[in-house]
């Protein structure tokens, strides 16, 4: 009998009649022949509130115990779930990080999983209960509790997947899956039925986040396949797993949009071995998150180099260029506000020629100026100017097929 | 140096205010060079609250999830008095129950502790650190979390100053100590400045509650010295300790009162074998604790029982006797509903002759009339009329030279 692993967030079980609504959808999973074991988040805002108590006591909590206070908010929702199954008249049994064997590096707050001893997990499956685990939470070495920052709860849905083998591991959330572009942009996006990790990832660090991308990364490397889709509803969700199956095929299976991007550009910096790495290593050193990098020697004496960093990055960014100008010897650094990053994403682009020259050609067409590139093997991204964002990504989503009254194009002739 | 160990009830740590003024209490301590063990309970209504949403979900809560959720409570507690500490600059640790070592039998709700494997708290103590424990909460043989029940907090304060060698447990609360009596019946009631572990039980039970009797009964059993005190003032609070130093020679420690009795009469049972313990027999399997028995065989062919049972058992307590009526054959059983209960207290009592005929003497005195009698080793109880209680209070405290402006009688003359 096959295990499913399924995670459900804290909207799902933000309050008593949630949580009820969650022992239910447990329920319908036992009855088709499945053992289950669930992954659940805090209820609701509980989380925030517990850091806002603990910012009461202290402007500077200790990690530590602020990993002691959070780990509380998962085990308040999953003993509730519990008793709700219990009132179904299902045997279940809650564990905690440390209970269910979840090991994870000696840090607090943002630890990663280094090991899960499924034992106790396996020995409750086999007693016929369902297995309620402590999302978000784990144990380290020397018997501390320990949080694994963002993207836990998703990150120990995926883990214990890998760790029971179990057929997939859902992801239980407020939207109904993955969809070819945000449906809030384009009405008719299309609900995806499935999508390879590395297509995901590319989605994810986007914007069409319903999952983090650290535990699509993890979902990647232990091959689990992952299941999204709506705690409200029964529609089916987005499978994400190792191969596109029949879309293969199809050249791109989502356009991404992100409007919280700015541009900078350092012009005339001299051409010298190291001068790139320094000027990101200062960046770094600040805390500056580089999203893309455009630059290309063209054997002039002197480089522009172009990137784009999170909307409220701009002054820090080149305040701090202009802090070691005098080292780097640019000309000038500037940024630019009112753009927005289009891109979009398919495994099947690499066996597709022409999906990323058809992309700049519907943009020119119309007009809309690209301001810079980034490629890679399954997405292409643009910057082009926000207030032609919306129409951009409305232009693309038909012209790849991608609309929802069509139906899929198998060929995916690009 | 010596070790302290202080627990902090649900009051004193209600808020963050109150959660900041332990520390500052903590940090008093540590300056008397004191190492010093912290045992806390959830945060006000905390425990409550947590019932109230299990009951949400279920009438018939599992006891194994019950206890998963309560103890997330303490858990909360200590972590943000821990942060307090930082913020006063003191190195501090918190542990739940598991992480202390405190080891119960394998039993949900009411479990009591077995073990407490002391090493970690030693550690951090030796690193300089003021060590946080969550009360009321341990961990069983195969990896459970399981709860103390009633008194929880006060029992793992004692057990752990007992594991730890503590100079004393201070059961920091919100009263300032022991009281000869009721300070709201009478104003002028004594804070005894210490008593037995014998007389604080006898006290305990009525209805002078400011520790659990489990606790203190611990303490006995281990030697464990207790300081009563509240949270909210520097007075001096009530030693529990085994020998009651110079006060040893004082008849009457304290008068205690209890207004949450009824007394019942079972009229002219036959006197065969086994039918005292039948009778008690259906009234366990009914849960109807009894307190005060009286029962005297007089040569007679059929005898009369009374004893006394919570106010709110009487109607049930009779109904169950009818039902076995044709068994027990008694004539008749009823209850009397406005009586109270009243005690002395004290350990020199074994030692100083006449302190029951005194009571008796100045009831008689006063025409309060005496319903009921039962004594112990240290204690007399008699079940007086309900609206003579209050009177006869004033009458046993000032009589036995309780009054507070009054010097210690220490001679002790009764």
């Amino acid at each position: 009998m096959g295990i499913v692993v399924q995670k459900y967030g804290g909207t799902s079980v933000g309050n008593v009649d949630r949580i009820k609504n969650v022992a239910k959808r447990v329920k319908k999973t036992l009855e088709e022949k499945k053992k289950v074991v669930v992954v659940v988040s805090a209820m609701g805002d509980k989380t925030d509130e517990l850091v806002s108590l603990m910012y009461e006591v202290t402007d500077h909590p200790p990690k530590r115990e602020m990993d002691m206070i959070l780990t509380t908010g998962e085990q308040v929702s999953m003993s509730l779930l519990s008793a709700a199954l219990f009132e179904l008249g299902i045997p279940s049994i809650s564990f905690t990080g440390w209970q269910a064997g979840i090991e994870t590096e000696s840090v607090f707050g943002n630890a990663r999983i280094v090991d899960i001893k499924p034992e106790r997990m396996f020995e409750s499956l086999r007693e016929g209960k369902v297995v309620i685990i402590a999302g978000f939470q784990g144990v380290t070495d020397d018997m501390e509790i320990s949080t694994l920052g963002r993207g836990g709860s998703d990150t120990t849905g995926v883990a214990v997947a890998a760790a029971l083998k179990a057929d997939y591991c859902e992801i239980n959330t407020d939207v109904e899956g993955v969809y070819s572009t945000d449906p809030r942009i384009v009405p008719n996006a299309r609900k995806l039925p499935c999508i390879t990790h590395n297509e995901m990832l590319e989605m994810a660090t986007l914007g069409a986040s319903v999952i983090h991308p650290r535990a699509v990364e993890l979902a990647k490397i232990h091959g689990v396949k992952i299941l999204v889709r709506s705690s409200f509803s029964d529609e089916e969700g987005t499978f994400i797993k190792e191969e596109n199956d029949l879309e293969q095929a199809i050249a791109v299976t989502g356009v991404a949009y992100d409007t919280d991007v700015i541009k900078v550009e350092v012009l005339k910096m001299p051409n010298i071995m190291g001068t790139i790495a320094k000027l990101f290593d200062y960046l770094a050193s600040e805390k500056i998150n580089i999203d893309m990098i455009v630059f290309s020697e063209h054997g002039h004496e002197t480089i522009n180099v172009a990137f784009s960093v999170g909307i409220e990055k701009g002054q820090q960014t080149v305040d701090q260029l202009n802090k070691h100008k005098s080292e780097l010897k640019f000309e000038d650094a500037f940024y630019e506000k009112d753009v927005a990053k289009i891109s979009i994403i398919g495994s099947g682009m690499t066996t597709n020629p022409g999906v990323a020259a058809k992309m700049f050609k519907i943009l020119g067409d119309q007009d809309i100026r690209i301001k810079m590139i980034t490629t890679s093997e399954i997405k292409v991204s643009c910057i082009i100017p926000e207030d032609r964002g919306i129409e951009a990504v409305k232009l693309l989503h038909s012209a790849y097929d991608l609309d929802v009254e069509k139906t899929a194009n198998v060929e995916g002739t690009p």
